[in-house]
């Protein structure tokens, strides 16, 4: 059974048994317990993760303690808070684990050193990045244009299995409505 | 004076002229007039542009007409419909001109080509898109998170020059508020 990363990768390019084991050996392994953070607000956020297993979500919050969601990722999806770990800053979100977690970490340093080494990492990661900016920017608009109960049912179409997992008070923080406006059409 | 498409480059990468010249012959010239459409729904979307001069902006219209900006682009800015660019599908944006616009048009196929061909381009676009990323990131997060007057505040500290140029109709449209709740604390 090939590695679940090297599954991953091979949407995009081919890689050889040898390239991708060394590829593989820049990235270290970590587990983590349900409620456990990966990301804190404040902390320096040295890594990209790679989810081999579990959920995560990214979040904000507020001086009073309300809780902004600004990313879920479950098995197979890459999660850091990109913000900071780009231009190495403080980080200014908060990732915990929704379950228990298996990640694959990443530093930048790694991340540049296999995109300068390999041409065709540098291919898959500007791939992934193409993705995730036309998925950010049709949220931006089904925040600009569509209603709750809109945004509600496209998130049900894209990701069906998040209804599975995640509470709806949850649902309801990624949507940016109140958890009472979700229930008025959420069944 | 140096190419101003080399000048962006060199904010990321070291390219010779005989690399550049190369690049550049994959480019055609577009010049518009202010109104005119680079972009129009249910077209196809073939090519990515490059901002040489003037004012662009990406929106979506409802079944009612109204506007939902995505989008400003000014000189040394990349824009197009990225969702239809490189999905190969129809275009869900206008994308017209405020301004008199002159664009450097990319088609998909010699942005794949140069990538393909000169590693360097590849980190190029990889480095945009992840930066094009992040501001995504912090949009949606203020659209999560933060009252219009704030996301006004932000984006007259991010952005001053578009105040001068852009009506604040759009600002409004743009901050997804009312042009009665902007004029509250628009001076």
């Amino acid at each position: 059974m090939p590695h679940q990363l090297k599954l991953q990768f091979e949407k995009m390019i081919t890689i050889t048994d040898a390239e991708f084991e060394y590829v593989l050996s820049h990235f270290s392994y970590k587990k983590l317990k349900k409620h456990q953070f990966l990301v804190q607000i404040d902390d320096y956020v040295p890594n990209d993760f790679f989810v081999l297993k579990g959920l995560l979500k990214s979040y904000h919050l507020d001086e009073n303690g309300k809780m902004y969601i600004v990313q879920f990722a479950m098995q197979d999806w890459w999660i850091t808070d990109y913000q900071a770990f780009y231009n190495q800053n403080k980080a200014t979100l908060h990732i915990d684990c929704l379950e228990e977690v298996e990640v694959l970490c990443l530093s930048l340093e790694n991340r540049e050193k296999i995109c300068s080494e390999l041409h065709k990492m540098e291919h898959y990661f500007r791939k992934k990045s193409n993705m995730g900016y036309v998925l950010l920017q049709q949220r931006i608009l089904s925040f600009l244009s569509s209603n709750a109960k809109e945004r509600y049912e496209t998130l049900l179409i894209l990701q069906p299995d998040l209804f599975q997992r995640v509470s709806k008070s949850l649902i309801a923080s990624y949507l940016g409505v109140s958890r009472e406006t979700l229930s008025r059409f959420a069944k």
